[in-house]
């Protein structure tokens, strides 16, 4: 597999991401194309990198964290952005990976790549970390007012992801709610309770915000302003624990001592929580693949998400979602005649 | 102030909030009925309680986790539950403190005392630890589809409810949604953003869920599910991250020895994001005053409840409420010229 690494536009600079590329051709066979100021990364790459795995695109311009995703795709053409997707769309690459504005990454990937085949709202995943297993929860920002068949079909991109990411034969799905019984929750989530229901994928009812962490449950649906939510919240409360229990610990000389003994053990826990360790959000339901990265991603964060990328492309997630997608043909032709109706 | 104190329907029993009650006797001068089973609230009185303070109240019903709040208000009318509504309707009490079903509590209040004059959606407020004051956010569970005005009020109500509890004179207000922008959030948001800007509260604008904890805006506005979403996210978020910490820590030696050594720091962490702390959740909007707290609360959190309580109850929130829906009159009008519209 082939993975355009857009260089530019992360808080982090070319360099922390060029050094993200190289850790990743030391993991894997995967061919990069490092797209972006290609004097920034030759100055990166130093002269021992393996030429053979790394080409570079050079481009002129950047996109900016507050630049607006419209304008951006009207006026941004040679931005490393989107040169990226346009290599893409030409076949040079089979994904890319972007650290940039996150809302101009789905207008660029939708603008040269498109929506992949009766999916109507691409969205963007997220994994968390649990007591058990990593569970994917999807949309969690690209969609904030949400039609039932639209959360129905982010289960079904959820589910071909886990099965290829996570090697899950049947990921449990799960629809993010207040109760647990089918009767609970808003409107949207009711009805889309029946279109899940109606489906074949495993879906296992309605889940509660305190489940995401159990590792009960392989995929979480909900809409795209639940979901941003969820994740900021959980980000937030991540490091805002963090910053207590360091203000609680620096107060005494024994805590210190203390804190100092079991350092190695936080360090562990950090690890286990780290957004780094899942390598960013993949786009899921363009006709293409690609990986949207925190803006702050360090080198192994980057180095991830192009694993991730590449496991994306080479097992073909697409193709799981038309197939999964097909399987459920007459609740999709259902689910048109109650759009019809409405 | 009298409070009444359900002490039937928790997970804990009877003696645990009695304990509770005892408690709140030694901070406070309130006066207490405790309303339930006479055996077990005498055997866990025993001799040496204050007689002047505790009123008894015996009933014969108990409202259960499951029961449907309709019927709970249909057929169990000497439930402890409703009785302590009951009590607080006929002027016999000022304030109903609860650990019981929350639905069935929420059903209980607005039978018996009914919604404060123009609220139209009575809700449910929790106060979150962040890393500077407390923030109240509201609703996290009553009303799941909201209408802007309904979010509006919610805003009224948290405020008049951060000034009574907190002292805090002019509580900055803050919209929940994706993005700072007043362009940023789904179709209901957007819409509130422009009620909230043209009120007198101090509406500092859309807040994300990573802004909760960081203390930076003392009341948070969005719907009853999103709001429950986070709650039980953060709960479970919390509760995930000390598990997977003493996992960490159990695995060597010299990580244990540092836990000892850290314990207090622990334990002050403990109680710096303990739910307890914080006395149960506020229902807000009803005329009268009802706090429902956890089902699993412990002696302390039934006392801060009851503190609370008092609180709300003497500091005449409601009348602040009034007030402020006052100060707004006009917005009320156009609110109302809005929905005529729609």
């Amino acid at each position: 597999m082939h993975v355009a690494l857009d260089t530019m536009g992360s808080d982090q600079g070319p360099a922390e991401l060029v050094s993200g590329a190289l850790m990743a051709l030391r993991e894997s066979t995967v061919q990069i194309t490092l797209v972006g100021d290609e004097q920034a990364i030759y100055a990166a790459l130093g002269n021992s990198y393996p030429k053979e795995s790394i080409n570079v695109v050079a481009t002129s311009q950047v996109v900016e964290m507050d630049d607006s995703p419209t304008l951006v795709v009207r006026r941004k053409k040679d931005s490393s952005m989107l040169r990226a997707f346009e290599l893409h769309k030409k076949g040079e690459v089979d994904a890319v990976v972007s650290a940039g504005n996150s809302g101009a990454v789905m207008a660029a990937a939708i603008k040269h790549l498109g929506r992949l085949k009766s999916i109507q709202r691409p969205a963007i995943a997220t994994v968390y970390p649990t007591l058990k297993g990593p569970v994917v929860m999807l949309d969690v920002g690209a969609n904030v007012d949400c039609r039932p068949k639209h959360l129905y079909q982010f289960g079904v991109m959820a589910t071909a992801f886990s099965q290829s990411m996570f090697a899950i034969a049947e990921p449990r799905v799960g629809l993010l709610s207040i109760g647990a019984e089918g009767s609970k929750g808003n409107a949207l989530v009711k009805k889309t309770y029946e279109l899940l229901e109606a489906s074949k994928l495993n879906f296992i009812g309605n889940v509660e915000g305190g489940d995401t962490f159990k590792g009960d449950v392989d995929v979480i649906v909900c809409d795209g302003f639940v979901g941003n939510v969820c994740l900021k919240i959980s980000e937030g409360l991540a490091e805002a624990v963090t910053v207590m229990l360091r203000e609680e610990i620096s107060k005494t000389f024994t805590a210190k001592m203390g804190y100092l003994l079991a350092r190695e053990a936080f360090k562990n826990f950090k690890k286990r929580v780290d957004y780094a360790e899942y390598g960013g959000a993949p786009l899921l339901g363009l006709d293409g693949t690609g990986i949207i990265c925190h803006g702050r991603s360090n080198s192994i964060a980057i180095k991830n998400a192009i694993l991730v990328a590449d496991g994306l492309a080479g097992n073909k997630v697409n193709d799981h979602i038309l197939a999964l997608l097909a399987q459920d043909g007459d609740l999709e032709q259902s689910a048109k005649g109650q759009k019809k109706d409405e």
